[in-house]
């Protein structure tokens, strides 16, 4: 079985699966999962992991536009783990994600696993499969940052400049540390036509807005992750984990910047044609996928 | 940090994960993980991992006395695991038990990890805590089975009696298969005063009862397993992996067995004195314990 076909077959047996979170009436849930060694390494500190493993989920309610209420975590901790430890950093993080912990499982495992659920809510819930033809394509922050982060995780900073060291910092932080737009998402309820965050890559995720249209998007307008040096054209099409929000609004840019109050970034248009494109060319979905089953 | 210190830190830090499942209104939402090498192995068919990787859950829904309606399912996916398979299993499963999966992630592993959370719906929930002095102690079905069966998982089976090898092979499938008390839960609501499943040992999980009393059990009373051999005692006492609930109510055991249809078991009553004692000696804690935060 491909892995095109153990998706279709997914959403066969899961219709309500499709979206960045499942809607029940006005409550959102969604779920994911970090795991040693593939998602992050022990030298990544425990602070972090706690924070990263809200962050995920978080992002997937922010693009249904839901507030977040709720998070179940389950952990399978590994020797390594100080769980003491660790359960004071989940605390923290749901505290300054202003969520409420309301379950949980813990066990052994021989990597350490956190399964996080969230719940949240949602009246007007934001679907991937909204956007139509002619609607513009927007991104809610620079892309690229979390790739680059991830690429110079354990590279000698020491030698470069003050500056370039500050940016490559903001990089990584981007990387470990990410940002849900918890905020944006809520503002962008009657604004945006669909919304998607941007996991799996720029390249990747347009593609589940494209259900109804086409896209076409121009590389001079997509705003880049400030200092980003290396491969940049693959950091910002392909790059994942941005946790950035992409999203379809037949609005104007400076129409949709002064109701939500900061900048966003038209980067394309919605069109009849099917297929994505930059600057007229087809644009293929490299961004990394697990098994590209979210 | 003891494990006893780290569970009153848990129990500080998330009030609300203290019961089977948490309650939002008349919702209820339970997570449990399952990882190969902890609660199972890879001979284990993926058809009864996927089946005990939503059983575990549907039984903490079952002690609550909620209708169970929606999971989601995360999977981190070893290489040996026949990912296409293992959905359609997961598909199976859901359909028997007769809820819907509406969110999941999928990703790789190092070790087979189906984390899930269920939700389900309970207009009055049985909690924990209600138990007063007085009541009678039941359980649902004879205890033992399903540490039995984990004691012959890989046994050479060939050399029992006919007789012997029927016993053995329904203790295993207690143990692989467990049975989630969902109908029986309903139905407890209006009887059972306080309710939990067996799932870290009778001797374990009375205590989570014993908020405002103490507990008397009988041991002559304690149905058991049909066909068990071996440490017959321990088994019964301190076997995990029951999922039988274990409940309390001021009727008559023929009453409540009259009203649910079904047999249930008195085993002994809540006491005004605190502790759990067996035959009038007290009963240490001995059940199976990942870290005993459930």
């Amino acid at each position: 079985m491909s892995e095109a076909e153990l998706i279709a077959r997914i959403r066969e047996l899961f219709p309500r699966t499709g979206d960045d979170a499942a809607v029940d009436g006005d409550q959102v849930f969604t779920n994911d999962m970090l795991i040693e060694d593939v998602d992050f390494t022990r030298d990544v500190p425990l602070r972090l992991i706690a924070r990263k493993s809200l962050a995920v989920n978080l992002s997937d309610l922010a693009a249904m536009g839901a507030k977040p209420l709720y998070a179940l975590v389950a952990i399978g901790a590994s020797e390594w783990v100080d769980v003491g430890a660790l359960i004071e950093e989940v605390a923290n993080a749901a505290r300054s994600y202003r969520i409420e912990i309301i379950g949980g499982d813990l066990s052994r495992a021989a990597k350490l696993t956190i399964s996080v659920t969230a719940i949240g809510e949602a009246k007007q819930p934001i679907l991937r499969s909204g956007a139509r033809a002619g609607d513009r394509l927007y991104v809610s922050r620079p892309l690229g940052g979390s790739a680059a982060g991830l690429a110079l995780l354990g590279a000698d900073l020491s030698k470069l400049s003050y500056a370039e060291r500050e940016y490559a910092e903001s990089a990584i932080r981007r990387h470990l540390d990410p940002e849900p737009e918890t905020e944006l998402g809520m503002k962008l309820v009657g604004i945006a036509t669909s919304c998607v965050d941007i996991s799996d890559g720029l390249s990747s995720d347009v593609r589940h807005l494209c259900v109804d249209a086409g896209a076409e998007i121009m590389r001079e307008r997509i705003p880049v992750f400030p200092g980003l040096s290396g491969n940049v054209r693959e950091f910002v099409l392909n790059g994942g984990e941005e946790f950035a929000l992409l999203f379809t609004s037949p609005m104007r840019e400076s129409e949709i910047s002064a109701r939500v109050g900061r900048p966003v970034y038209m980067i394309g248009r919605m069109t009849k044609e099917r297929g994505v494109r930059l600057d007229g060319e087809p644009l293929e979905p490299r961004g990394f996928d697990h098994f590209a089953a979210r």
